[in-house]
């Protein structure tokens, strides 16, 4: 596959789905009639918390490593999360047989950096500041000529966000769907989905979910420019990023409305879930679900598609 | 269906897994690479959390509601069960249109009596021995006519719990189990399970697994007799049970060993699987696979089939 230097078109997509095959896991896609029944939808979860890495970036991170040359792949990936980006760029790299270089915050959870760890990537840590982890990411590239996948805000990123929506689309086309919904953090899964959405199904809404605390691309929705937060107070730690200028420019144009929802409403979304379906997912990805409780109006009665983004939770720390 | 009076056969199963079709769901076998790199096995797990009211108690329950006649069906039926057999029994009921009379000691959890109203039964509280339950129940059944399910030490019971293990042979075919565990409280499941893997798969070897802490289902297979437990102190809520004579009966005969296990060993298992596999399941379907981790020799390079049977978990009480 090439480099993605311009939005990548629906050949883009699938290209990449096929590329990215042995990477990654088709999930499931599961429902539930107790939610059903409280919500008056018809719910359909796309299970990317039983993805390798148990999340969606897994997609992204093997779309961008298999885009490098041979000679650029051999220098290794580098990136900078504390999440669930650095176990996917991880593991991309122990089965491309290349270094990973990962940058983390001092204080990131142990049991991450034992995962990280755990797939064989360098650790580099750093003071938990934005610039500490720039400068150090810096350093480890220009150390070791390793590229830097960024988390989001890359076409080839986004291209491999985009293949979780067209698996979905592809499992519900016997009864289509009449609104998908993604959180929106970075903007990378945000703006895959909705070009996957609107290259193959230009009839299906495309919403996006966002904590209230957190609420920046709700602001640059109905703004027009890229708003940042002022806290990142949420429980939903996938979700406290900026957009981008790339996922941004998909987002303005090809997202019909972000929904916004309290931080009790996530943790009660994310309880339900675990009590009713019997599956451990992250606070990031309650937050479409809570949405479909907290607008009721907008989604009684409909299809409703809802990306389970991941299941990376410390069991010692629940929110209950 | 008739009444089932004596050891079901393969025809009664199979019967038995057409006639309960629309009361349960087939259920997915999910495997996990990352734990069978961890037990050098090939693990297949039945998800049997993902059941209707979360448990495999929902087949046998049908099973036996099932086989009333309308006329007993009419006058309802009736159990004594704080746990997934109340629910199961509730919600058999609730689909055939009759009555469920669900005796539950007073300190039944507020979330399961809850469920079980929500099915629509009508609860009568006792004191928390197994005299008061008996007791309430015989007054129950005296006032209404309705008819006593039993938990497990019931034929019609018994084949409704062995269709799990005839659907999971179903979807490993391809590549045939070597071994299938279940854990073992009254026997129900264990029982069930076995006659399903001797009937259409003799030379797979049939486990039970117990928690060391009430390890009455070993001592029974190898003394010979029905064995009681001194105490009901283990994790395993589901397991405290003795076994019954119609269950232990096909067991002595049917199962090939029983495998004990810590208390230690359990909640490690348990947390394995909600860490790696993304699903919440009981403690007391963690058992068998705490046996592959204490009896490695056991199981190494095998193709092993075990059950999850159930995902009714107080989240706000977990053992970590």
């Amino acid at each position: 596959m090439h480099q993605l230097h311009t939005i990548p078109s629906i050949e883009d997509l699938r290209a990449t789905h096929a590329a990215i095959a042995s990477f990654i896991h088709r999930t499931p896609v599961m429902t539930c009639s107790t939610i059903d029944k409280m919500t008056g939808a018809e719910l359909y979860f796309k299970c990317e918390n039983f993805q390798k890495v148990g999340a969606f970036k897994m997609r992204g991170a093997a779309s961008a490593a298999l885009r490098l040359s041979a000679e650029q792949a051999s220098r290794g990936l580098a990136t900078h999360s504390s999440g669930n980006h650095a176990q996917a760029v991880a593991r991309a790299a122990q089965q491309l047989g290349v270094p990973a270089y990962i940058v983390m915050p001092s204080n990131a959870p142990a049991i991450k950096q034992a995962a990280t760890r755990g797939y064989g990537a360098e650790i580099t840590f750093c003071a938990p500041t934005v610039e500490a982890r720039e400068t150090a990411l810096q350093e480890v590239v220009a150390r070791t000529g390793a590229t830097f996948i960024h988390p989001y805000n890359d076409y080839n990123v986004i291209a491999g966000q985009a293949t979780a929506a067209l698996e979905l689309l592809e499992d519900t086309a016997a009864k289509p769907l009449q609104i998908v919904m993604a959180p929106v953090g970075g903007g990378g899964l945000m703006s895959g989905t909705a070009l996957a959405v609107r290259y193959t199904s230009p009839g299906i809404q495309v919403f996006g979910a966002e904590p209230k605390a957190v609420d920046d691309a709700w602001r640059s929705l109905h703004s027009g420019h890229i708003a940042s937060n002022a806290t990142t107070q949420t429980i939903a730690d996938g979700l406290r990023t900026n957009l981008g200028e790339k996922t941004f420019d998909i987002i303005r144009h090809h997202v019909d409305e972000i929904y916004t929802v309290s931080e009790e409403a996530i943790i009660a979304a994310m309880r339900l879930v675990w009590e009713r379906m019997k599956i451990i997912i992250e606070p990031s990805c309650a937050v479409p679900l809570a949405a479909v409780f907290s607008y009721p109006d907008v989604f009684r009665g409909k299809r409703v598609g809802l990306i389970l983004t991941g299941g990376n939770v410390d069991l010692g720390e629940l929110p209950w």
